[in-house]
């Protein structure tokens, strides 16, 4: 069990979305109880509810808060439109590869409990996920209309992209016999020989 | 709730496997009930031992099942080695798109319910996987040994484009815009863009 750490603070926020993260992750979101959740974080259950209304609403935070996380991040290191299409779409494989490629867990618990979201929850963490597959899908146009990139379809090589390069999520080990800089550089070859014209 | 089908034979067992996989879909793992599941079939909670031993065994005969099927389809579809890489290689996309596109929920499944097989069942599984897998890297290496394709890493490679193709088991819709077929020679042009040397 954790350490006690009292039951009030964004210490505490942090540590039941870190908690609930971890048990969501082992038994699934309708397995998933608050009575274990304070338990590992080390609280009364009573006190959860100061920082977390319901199961629900702790499952949107922690989904809405990887997704805010992703997004500032992408919006501070990715380059700006000045740079050439090619370069943008290196740059964001490698954004998206280095990423993911240790958050296995909580890429699991996005992916897999969608399904649990109530349906506004979902809607507005599915606006979230667009938000972030135009960045690509923007990339991906702005090549092909300056004659770069040769697409069948935006939309549907964003998709089989993303999947591409999120797979690292399910297969990656940091101690494994590739770095993730490495796989990094394996997918941008393979990314930009797909569509390059 | 379904009619009433009996309690033994082969189409029982069927049945429970569906409804096996509605449940585990719908809820999860570990709050998926066998009480539940009997209701669903329509028969008593103690005549579902007479098909399956445990909660376990019935996801692993799902899985399993799901696995034995798809390696029989593929020895059964995909060309020989007589055939040229490109050609096996095309294949194989195609292949794989067509039999995932409208197997979203055992997709689903299979991916996140891993983490609930016990060991044993998880090894021989994830073995099935790799005979699956190795499909691929095969045509992928025999390609690269007659310099047709150029790949920095074969495993990869695998591991990605399968992560590519895969993906049309959450977004593919078959009354979208586009079909299953249409989907697969895009994603085949990617695929062998991507590698061809």
């Amino acid at each position: 069990m954790a350490r006690k750490i009292g039951s009030s603070g964004p210490q505490t926020e942090a540590a039941i979305h870190k908690a609930g993260l971890r048990l969501i992750y082992r038994h699934g979101f309708a397995a998933a109880s608050l009575q274990h959740l304070a338990a590992e974080v080390g609280i009364q259950k009573s006190s959860i509810y100061n920082h977390i209304e319901s199961k629900q609403d702790l499952l949107f935070q922690i989904v809405k808060g990887h997704m805010d996380d992703l997004l500032h991040a992408a919006d501070r290191d990715l380059p700006t439109e000045d740079s050439s299409p090619s370069e943008r779409l290196e740059a964001f494989v490698h954004f998206h590869v280095l990423y993911h490629a240790e958050r296995s867990e909580e890429m699991f618990v996005i992916n897999s409990e969608l399904r649990s979201l109530d349906p506004e929850n979902l809607a507005y963490i599915l606006g979230l996920r667009a938000r972030y597959e135009d960045k690509l899908s923007t990339i991906l146009r702005d090549g092909e209309r300056v004659g770069k990139f040769k697409i069948m379809d935006a939309r549907v090589a964003t998709f089989g992209i993303l999947a591409m390069l999120s797979s690292v999520g399910t297969w990656f080990k940091s101690a494994g016999r590739l770095s993730k800089e490495e796989v990094a550089a394996m997918f941008s070859d393979m990314v930009l020989r797909s569509i390059i014209g």
